[in-house]
């Protein structure tokens, strides 16, 4: 099963049996022969019967590696699984619920814009009201923290819980995390009796354990390994352990106001900027120009900016712009009135956005402008705590 | 020792013994009484007998916290002390070197800009050839692994090891890490036997361990833990125990080539982008126009962004950008030849960065612009290993 492509001018790249790739140099080898061809992989169609006892979930599927399999004349992935598929690679849920299975579309989530994330809101909006108990949404991981703020903002006091879940090694890779994922997503959704829009992934690389991640707290802080997300400050909301038992670690809903209000509107006319030594402030008048209305500042330490920024940080703000700072530190909370710069920039007319992180911040952000008729009214809405993102 | 100010007009902010603020609402007072009054502090100027037989270092001040006081009045924090009150402040320092100290500029780093990290190498640079076994650079902790970064590739080789130090809380709190990370620094440079360019901090919050971090792989992750800097990926490079010994963590030397080879200039015309969905692409038609020569791209994941700025990206190509790719996972290594979308990128003539940091990625790209003739020998510079940077 060890397979082979040529990947430059001057290496083969060999696909091991684990999954994993090696290159060899060209010049290295004196000699290739062809021991055996890829057995061709056999799609099955199991056709599970149905138990009307059990609860009903729905999986979303949207695409991502979740989706994906192993091309392996490349040993690259592409995405080629239906929500269908991918309820079948994993028997095991039909023990939990009945799962309905619909493909939304199929992209990685480096691709998805704005324009998706409305599109999964307002099909979860037509569901609102729907028999089922709980929802899956099968998602890439790049952005997946991305969409569960937007989803936690738009679909404010939601009445079905909502799992957005991924998986960093595709489904057909023997290291693959897919199933682990669905399986501790399918029952923390009939079980958990909560309401609100969490992030379920594998939850580190030596056990068993899921992390359900509250949507707007959640961050993805590795580039490959499983348990890549983290609950930013705190443990996940929920841990799902090996035997499938759920742990709440949170005391508060999710939803800080119970009733159904959804607010679907988006204006991306938001720029995100981290500042750094040797920033250019006219990127910020640049940014005024293009008619941008809402800047989120990744500011260093507690939240601050070079004094060099005072005078264009002063001008967005005499031209309406919102103006809210986060900190590149990811972790911890901005506080602006212990440093005379912080002092400085809140005279300005920075708003501070506590222990938010920047990537739900600029989603806020977008939401806000959508779902606003005055800066005063965003400024509100971005220090209202709506889904524990504070 | 309770000290008392009125920070807004509603609220009454109450300093306690242990340097932290409470705020009252003003409506929830009934009645205020003069207990006491503040002592006022003694300033104590301590004159060290030097002992001879000790090693030598240079403690250079450029300002931050550790250089810091309390404003009482006012609860926040100023920048005040010299290199020789912080000298005087940590005694014990005296009984592992005699210390000489000279402030070379007072500023929080978040007001430092890259002339400042000129002015540093410069500086250290006129030192090479002294008879100091270590340096101190007491320096706000907001950019620090900015600053040491610079110096990292600037001063290759350097014959003296260098250590950055800051606290996250000033001197003179109870809560303070001043002291802690002076005395294990100086420890550190006088036994390590070693070159490079170090930040040494707190590790973490359960003891007084203190960790030196190779100046090109560390980040500030918090915004106020004493334990805010983390070596991303690896442990850091050295320990300070509590009993100040020393434990080597690395097996390699920080600097790849052991001569001394200086090139300190630098050329800020970089940009870093940090890509989401929603991501205006003329935002980088901007750039471009604006004469930037070089994007440090913090991507998602593995090292993407989405298609709809691949036009944009090819534009810059055309333009002879260097286009450089990182990860805003932080941890971890941006790998493009797994999934479509980074194949794709590879094409527009993107140069994956490795587990390069974001930030010492843009850091380097100034550097490498500043030394180099054309961009062949920027791409080059980039992906040379020079001071343990991958």
């Amino acid at each position: 099963q060890r397979q082979m492509c040529i990947r430059d001018s001057s290496h083969i790249v060999l696909k091991l049996k684990s999954g994993y790739n090696i290159g060899i140099e060209l010049s290295e080898i004196s000699d290739i022969k062809k021991i055996s061809s890829p057995k061709e992989i056999i799609e099955q169609n199991n056709v599970n019967d149905e138990d009307s006892s059990l609860p009903k979930i729905l999986l979303l599927s949207t695409g991502g590696t979740i989706a994906s399999k192993v091309d392996y004349r490349t040993g690259a992935v592409t995405p080629a699984l239906t929500a269908a598929d991918l309820n079948d690679a994993v028997p095991e849920i039909t023990n939990i619920a009945n799962v309905d299975t619909e493909v939304l579309f199929s992209e990685y989530s480096e691709n998805l814009q704005p324009e998706h994330w409305f599109e999964i809101a307002t099909r979860l909006d037509s569901l609102a009201k729907s028999d089922y108990m709980g929802i899956i949404i099968a998602h890439g991981t790049d952005t997946m923290h991305y969409t569960s703020s937007f989803l936690s903002f738009a679909l404010s006091g939601f009445p079905i819980p909502v799992a957005l879940v991924g998986s960093q090694r595709s489904s057909d890779r023997p290291s693959s995390d897919a199933a682990i994922n669905l399986i501790a997503a399918s029952k923390f959704l009939v079980e958990s009796n909560t309401k609100g829009i969490f992030l379920v992934m594998h939850h580190n690389d030596n056990d068993q354990t899921v992390a359900c991640h509250a949507g707007t707290r959640v961050r993805k802080n590795h580039t490959s390994k499983r348990g890549a997300f983290e609950t930013m400050g705190s443990d996940p909301a929920f841990i799902v352990t090996p035997t499938l038992e759920i742990k709440k670690n949170i005391q508060d809903e999710f939803f800080k106001d119970a009733k159904y209000n959804p607010r679907m509107k988006i204006d991306t006319k938001v720029a995100l900027v981290k500042y750094h030594p040797g920033y250019d402030p006219k990127l910020i008048e640049n940014l005024i120009q293009t008619g941008c209305k809402a800047i989120i500042f990744e500011g260093t330490g507690l939240g601050h900016v070079g004094r060099t920024m005072y005078d264009v940080v002063k001008n967005a703000q005499e031209n309406d712009l919102f103006l809210g700072m986060t900190s590149q530190c990811i972790d911890g909370r901005v506080r602006m009135t212990v440093y005379e710069s912080g002092r400085d920039l809140l005279e300005l007319g920075i708003t501070p956005l506590e222990n938010m992180t920047p990537e739900t911040s600029l989603v806020k952000a977008m939401w806000a402008l959508g779902n606003s008729k005055d800066i005063d009214q965003v400024r509100s809405l971005m220090l209202e705590n709506i889904a524990s993102e504070f």
